[in-house]
């Protein structure tokens, strides 16, 4: 497909003019310089018209008039906002999912979870290029259980090869965890398939939907997964910090325990009785008190690409950043740059990682200039167009501004050395 | 001191007159209905109009147009707002306080790291009186430990006794945790005293804060205390499941190790490395992406606090719960109520607790008239002034119309039954 892409400016614009979804931009705030290029929505996420107002509300008017009478209401929003997430982006029916805590520690309960429940086993696998946060819980719940990680051998590029898979699995594995779109490279895994050869050694599967959910369609229940983690702030476009979610199959749900016991996973929380004992079904997997303001914000960004509508959501995204490949072939190549994601449209998820040996420096230089996407070690700038705000235009743009730094290598110009966090 | 107050509307009007505090009442939103009169600051504190602003401010400029580069700023936040804390309400010099996660999360990390960091020891002591969450996570790290959960026997009313706390302790305890203010009687610890005592017997001592950071003067640091967590939606007025805060004596924080190893604990965080290196200090205890909305919260109900002065809110507190146990002695006790709290000043924080046998129908139609208190387990009204903003008259009318319900009798036409969630 992008062979056959022209590289002019009128072609963008006519990619805009035949977007289904270009009036949704309208429905974001928009940045106060109007030239500013976002491509890190696979960061955090636009701030959504509606769900600024619903902030508003939900602070001034439930929090300020309502005051404790709204919990009323809030209560059953962590459910109520998971069945949401459920039936429009991740294909799980009601109440599977759950929003809760961050991802980390959605994470952390559900792998101990996963390993607890199958004491015979003493392995879990992930892959040595998953994100951080995934290993070093991984690595701390399988030391507390003097437990193995084993490490998947990825490509850094291209993900996980069904062969590197196939290797670390036997019937010593109790859980394995991956991403579904890998973090640095945005190479997307093969749902289905993985989820079938991880049961077929009597290990259970997670999967961590940071970077997949609202961007690319999740099935859970069709790939029969038996958990999943994900997080708000990315394209669910939900805010800084807003609660994660997490899935645990129905089946599941009441054979598993987790390891923090609080009172929102309590039975008759408020008898307040004396041993814990815990509801049945997905609350289970609750800790403590909602996070409120940042769970009504996952509802209003999760209402916004329900209207989008996932499929459409895809399809905008394999054209930007299919568009963004053949921009970067064309211009970039000849600058020394290489593309270090999938190349095929099925293989890759929301955003593009190029491959630069002065990635850093360039990812400076392109935020000075109004292009915010983002570098990743050791030599990775990734760019992130927002499938439902991010226009054929902006990225033509954004491309033309970075073929521009890297023809006149002003960027050489800046210091080295990485302090910026995204 | 109470027995010499009395009881007229005139007196409470002068009370009101000499209040230093009294203006701060302007500070934050007014109920709708002016003659709304809100007991519960000790479950969900009122909003801040500072708060309402910044929020505002947060969301619409640092996210919706700072985008991703807000990080940079928000980055330090859960350090910043926790020395906050400790600077004005905990009595804890910089470096040792982290606002994340939720109390119960907290509760979890901390309890694991003193529990691990004693192999030796194999019992972890509570009262059977703390609040539900605690007593539940506690269970859980004991659980999971093949260890023993030891409850102390507590007075319901008086919270424990120095009698019962000695007969807990030996040389297998590894930790001690209990609420500085109970949650249901209001009972005030002497932190020094019983830190003192579990010291003796070479056991961690971890704090519950949620009762009474705020509202009674802490001194973690003086005390010696080890551990201590605190949530921030009562008297932080940080609003509806805002983040908590832990405590970690600066000694301790690089001797304890956290179960969960999330990528805020890691350090050089965006090196990715391969595997977990805490970083030293406090932040080790964080775990993933803090919730941003709900720390600037934090930080604003926490310099309200500042302004006003712990001390005085103390002093405040006192006068408005003493004062109200003096009109509930004269009007109430002949219509069957009696006081769950302690009487003393000095071993009582900042709510005080009723005991009726229809103490549940009572707090519906109390709040059916505009009081809002809220009911506990099994025969307590809880009325929790809120120091900074309830006026000693409207303690005064608030008891005035508890008396006219326990007079008429109305509630028995009120069903029975628990539904309602505070």
């Amino acid at each position: 497909m992008t062979a056959a892409l022209p590289s002019d400016w009128t072609h963008a614009e006519q990619l805009d003019a035949n977007d289904p979804l270009a009036s949704f931009s309208d429905q974001f705030v928009k940045p106060a310089d109007p030239s500013l290029i976002y491509l890190d929505g696979n960061s955090l996420g636009p701030l959504p018209l509606t769900t600024q107002a619903r902030i508003s509300q939900v602070v001034g008017t439930e929090w300020g008039h309502g005051l404790v009478r709204s919990w009323n209401r809030w209560v059953g929003l962590p459910r109520e906002v998971g069945d949401l997430i459920g039936r429009h982006l991740t294909g799980a029916a009601p109440g599977q999912t759950l929003v809760c805590d961050s991802t980390t520690v959605n994470l952390f309960k559900l792998a101990s979870a996963a390993l607890d429940a199958q004491p015979g086993r003493r392995v879990i696998v992930t892959d040595d290029d998953n994100f951080p946060t995934d290993r070093y819980v991984l690595q701390g719940v399988a030391a507390q259980r003097g437990c193995e990680l084993r490490m998947i051998e990825t490509d850094m590029d291209l993900g996980i090869s069904e062969e590197a898979l196939l290797a670390a699995l036997d019937t010593d594995v109790a859980l394995v965890s991956l991403s579904h779109v890998a973090y640095r490279s945005g190479a997307l895994a093969d749902m289905a398939r993985i989820t079938t050869l991880v049961h077929e050694v009597g290990a259970l599967m997670l999967w961590d939907l940071c970077h997949s959910a609202g961007a690319v369609p999740v099935e859970l229940d069709a790939c029969t997964a038996d958990l999943a983690i994900g997080c708000t702030y990315k394209y669910l476009n939900a805010g800084p910090g807003a609660p994660a979610f997490l899935y645990v199959r129905a089946d599941l749900a009441d054979r598993l325990g987790q390891p923090i016991w609080g009172w929102f996973g309590q039975s008759d929380q408020f008898e307040m009785g004396p041993s814990y004992n815990p509801v049945r079904g997905i609350e289970h997997f609750s800790t403590g008190t909602p996070q409120i303001v940042g769970t009504v914000a996952v509802q209003e960004g999760t209402r916004l690409l329900a209207q989008a509508g996932i499929e459409r959501l895809r399809a905008k995204s394999v054209a930007l950043t299919g568009y963004l490949i053949h921009l970067a072939d064309e211009w970039l190549t000849p600058h020394g740059f290489a593309l270090a994601s999938p190349r095929a449209d099925a293989r890759r998820g929301g955003h593009v990682t190029l491959r630069h040996p002065d990635a850093w420096r360039i990812s400076q230089a392109l935020i000075a200039i109004g292009v915010i996407g983002d570098y990743r070690t050791p030599d990775r700038l990734r760019l992130g167009p927002v499938p439902i705000t991010t226009s054929f235009t902006q990225v033509w743009q954004a491309m033309d501004r970075l073929r521009r730094i890297a023809a006149d290598e002003s960027y050489t110009a800046l210091p080295t050395g990485l302090s910026r966090v995204t």
